[in-house]
């Protein structure tokens, strides 16, 4: 891309799923969006040389590493993007900012409280130096929940009571599907819990604008041991065992309840269990004035009721967000012409490079992470003591 | 109606929503369904004389009665079917059991666990004499769920995993929405959990087959303080006050999660102030073969994933539960013709009369309602206590 | 029922499908309506004495005849409720409206626009004497359809351009199901065309308030022998058939595209072949400022798109018509509790006994019905040329 | 992107809306499909040289051409992507299959049945030598409909008995929206029933696998003066006028109805005035086995009746497609992480790489194309002859 503006050299660690996502998005924005910055896929850095100089020929990335601290040590790369299982994202992180170098970080931000506290801290030093990181919440900028979010802000939902948060898949439903890094406590930290239900948490304190307070929590595994060697197809799903079973050591799904600091009450589910439901990551926030619905699978509407509206017409509006006047959506295609599951990852990039060259912070920050993984720490503290009332 | 079946003279205490409702159903069941005996609306009983004589004559009653304890000691009368609240249940159930009448008593079935437990002692003694007890969980009798029921009965979901459930109405969202007996601990025993919540737990464990065996809660009520002197418009509705305000000594929302006894896990959450939602009565089942889903809203539909399907064809499938191989619905229209809310009623009584007929005890029995009303009270005793799990 | 207001004393001549609706809306309308005459079930007409005496006790009716002009005769009977074939209106109508009875005559009113023309003429002669003749088209009297007139009425769509209306059922999509009447052109006249058509001709013009003027239509029979001596089921299922087989006389289904005396244009289409739609009567309308849908299938729920809204949440409004501001449903349940197909036929007794009262005359008048038979003609005369535009 | 892959040079005329959508199409292609050439953005035509070198910059091209001749001179080109108006396929998809370039023309093929009967020539002249031209139409390549078209493949949907199709926009139906070329016929050929009513009968088609063979057609025009200068968003949308107005020589709607070849018959519509619906491309299929059901405003999801399955669990299944054994879909993301609009043009790109590699005509070829063009001018024919059936 022939272009006058000054690079954002990107070094990207990891290139499974999250990886080509990520690819994706840093090579598709710059071209239907105007940044200030032009983003240079770089350098893709992963351990296995052979493997990555292949990934990062079908991905676009100029150069390889092996090593990602030899990454993070080039002096001709400006931001690391961090799409790595959760145990190693602290350690990257923090040698990446005190690099110099800007951070994108998948969710969640850390295996535990602690990492996440020692990254938000190396996050707030390097920001005193112009050195931004951001924690990869991709919902976020899902034009509709964009869009929940500036209807809230509008206040066209008054004060909010409910909000309900579920978040459904069903790749483990099958008892044969077989062990995976995400079923495996030391790599990924928890099951479902951190995986989809860090989602919804964010989901629902980005919405809704309130914090999670506290909690009660109850989480359970309902196949406790699962064949290994399989091949993982998408998130998972099934494949050919060559022997024996791994133990699977996280939740197979959670639910809990919470309190926000508004007096607004939640219940949350999370689960890969949901026989049927493939991605529904769903969202209902009821209040005073208004009440917002939404479903992953219909990830281009959001329902909302317009409690102003007289009785006789008033219902709950499927509102087609793909309208110049909605988020994001200008930039693509005419009206009605839906995106899809990526264009969340590319409206992040746009995000984070338009707050790089402006010298802000951007969103969501270490910190909102963090507070993310407080609330996942307080959920697990509860279910272990018979789900009892824990504090954020 | 002519007819040389015999009659079975039935007695009904209050003519509020619940009386209207249950009135039609006894009119309407033996038109549409060949029942071994014949209801006669024979009298109905009211403390306002005037009130209760106009209330006969547009419903269908033959005679009428200012004292339910006058309608218990008649000799004309073979049945009591009791339609006011919650509060005065145990003492006309047992008093009309006692009397050899049997009884219909709406739900919930008592204000506390203890004359729950009074009734369902009075009801397995009358039991012994042929005698029989019923409490109205109307909406098992609403095809789709009882269709639900029979998929769940012939092993079509496999082993449940998940119930999760939701009652959902609005009709207090409004601040100004005025005082009602529903909202006075005294009168109805509970607020949104005991209303609707209760439903919601007996349809779980009536389509399930399973049985919640601990609860964790979280009560909470929004408006604290309401008008006095509304008039009501439906469920309680808004209306002008006429000076002063009453405190709502209810929960206006209860959210809580539960174990079942075969290890599937449920989250459960009833309120009125769902802004948008009139009567979303929603339970979803997901098992390791299939999963189940419904919204009241829809209520002639039934959801339905048969994940022995393969995977190219597999979805939800929109159950249009109006075929004659239905439950209930062959007696009724053809096939796409839905029914509506009174048809539960109708076919409850449609039930009961012929369990009457066969000398069968009929379902739900108050021992089945006592059981709803002890996880109630285990709900109410973890929101009393942070949350913490209580065994039912 | 005791009142002391002045009885309607009504006779009905067939007791099938149609009469057992017919029955349950005489039965019901007083005890949820305020009638200013109260509505006596008095003789059921059949020709079989013995049949007939079964239904009328099933049904609620006082006394019987076996031949409909004995019924006509009787000086005890103020209104005829004709629920029989087609090929028999026209006689019946005519001669009770003579005898100076009111008349409620099923749709569609004829099989042919000259004994059409012969009933409306009937009609307004017994007009100018207080004599009152209705045609069933039940469907206005579904709340939401009443609601979808009352909006254009409102002016809330604007200037309409396009109606398209399908109904879809799927009876016949088994070649092996049995020949019935409803496919034998002497006695119904038409097939799908005159039986559902007509009803989205009419629910088009109704909700619309415009004419069709002109139409080019489509007919087709897709199986043109069927087994006869089948038993019906509902409309006319399947059964099992006692050897050889009947000949469909008539159209299997329908397209036709209409143009409206206000320059809007329609399209039209009635089957009984659609496969997996049950009874999906659905409308749909798009003007300058709104647009409205349905779908008889969720009958309890009109699809509203407010133009006028802001793009950002404008969208298709789900109105749940139950609430008490909407047409018929406050004299039923709480708002979310939803009503059932034969609602419209108890809303349509409502409106007649209310019109005759009034000594006004009811709508849909027989020239109203007469209108639709026109149009039906003109759409087969199409069929027959070509195509070739007609107009009405 | 580095490979050792033979190249497929790209010259693409024309960078509007579409123009940019088959750039994203190159781009994206070789990144999630394992192609057998790989694409190169060469050059960008379009007659405004300064204009045309910033979008070759924005969407990737390596070099600019203003004159779409001089394009087709250029050795290093192995392939023409036309995505001009219609007015101009004609001369430049002839010059370059000539010239022995494989062509990728826009839909509608041309402007008239003469023009796309001369490109079809020229496309089985040039086949012969193993140049492939292919008309876009790219919702063929919408992973439900290719599902949709894979059942029917299978027999499971039968004897197909009706189609459906609706292509429903509303950008239009505000009367002040601008004039644009789309709406002048010498530029655009038709209205509504080119522009987007040749996708409904190239979708009916594909996907039942049957060939229309006679229609009757209604074109109107509801506005037929526009305000001038306008600046268009997205497909037309509205913009401040500078003065007049232009005159509306296209039809605003169009409906017809179809025979096919096998007896199924058929009832289409498009337009730009049903308000509220954005891009609702929605196509049903009735058979004797089983029905389908698609609306492009939830691209991802089909609609499946399987007629074969018992009554009591049949129903409308919502088939998520976007699992891997579904077409296309399994190169992208986990299953239920939905697709978006584009994705239709990159899976068309896949395939016409694939075909050249091949040596094997791709699909839908000229010849096809024409046979929509054909069916277009027939409705155009019966509109202007009184709906009067044509033979295609």
């Amino acid at each position: 891309m022939s272009t006058d503006k000054p690079a954002l050299r990107v070094g990207m660690v990891g290139y499974a799923f999250m990886g080509a996502m990520h690819s994706h998005a840093w090579r598709t924005a710059p071209r239907f969006f105007d940044l200030p910055l032009h983003p240079e896929l770089a350098v893709l850095a992963g351990r296995d040389g052979r493997a990555v100089k292949a990934a990062a020929g079908k991905m676009g990335w100029a150069d390889t590493e092996v090593d990602w601290r030899a990454l993070v040590d080039r002096d001709d790369v400006d931001l690391i993007d961090i799409c790595t299982p959760g145990d190693t994202h602290a350690e990257i992180a923090i040698a990446a900012l005190e690099a110099g170098k800007h951070v994108l970080c998948e969710k969640p931000l850390a295996n535990s409280v602690e990492e996440a506290e020692r990254m938000a801290a190396a996050a707030q030093a390097a920001a005193a130096k112009g050195v931004f990181a951001m924690c990869g919440f991709s919902y976020r900028r899902t034009p509709a929940l964009a869009l929940a979010r500036r209807l809230v802000g509008q206040g066209r939902i008054g004060t909010i009571r409910h909000i309900r948060a579920q978040y459904l898949q069903d790749w483990l439903s099958d008892e044969t599907a077989p062990m995976t890094w995400r079923l495996d406590r030391s790599r990924s930290g928890s099951g479902a819990l951190g995986d989809i239900g860090a989602h919804s948490i964010d989901a629902a304190q980005y919405v809704s604008g309130l914090r999670v307070t506290g909690v009660s929590g109850l989480l359970t595994t309902f196949v406790n041991e699962r064949p290994l060697g399989g091949t993982l197809v998408g998130l998972g799903g099934q494949g050919a065992s060559d022997g024996g079973t791994g133990t699977v050591t996280v939740d197979d799904a959670a639910v809990f309840s919470a309190r926000f600091d508004s007096g607004a009450i939640g219940v949350f589910e999370a689960t890969r269990f949901a026989l049927g439901r493939k991605n529904s990551m769903r969202l209902e926030v009821n209040g005073s004035l208004g009440s917002l619905a939404f479903d992953f699978e219909n990830m281009n509407s959001l329902e909302f009721y317009d409690g102003t509206q007289p009785a006789e017409t008033s219902g709950f509006s499927t509102i087609n967000v793909t309208e110049p006047v909605h988020p994001y959506t200008g930039n693509w295609w005419p009206a009605g012409h839906g995106l899809g599951y990526e264009h969340g990852f590319t409206h992040q990039v746009v995000d984070l490079v338009q707050a790089i060259a402006d010298g802000v912070a951007p969103s969501p920050s270490f910190d909102e992470a963090l507070g993310v993984q407080k609330v996942l720490h307080a959920i697990e503290r509860s279910a272990a003591n018979d789900s009892g009332w824990q504090h954020v």
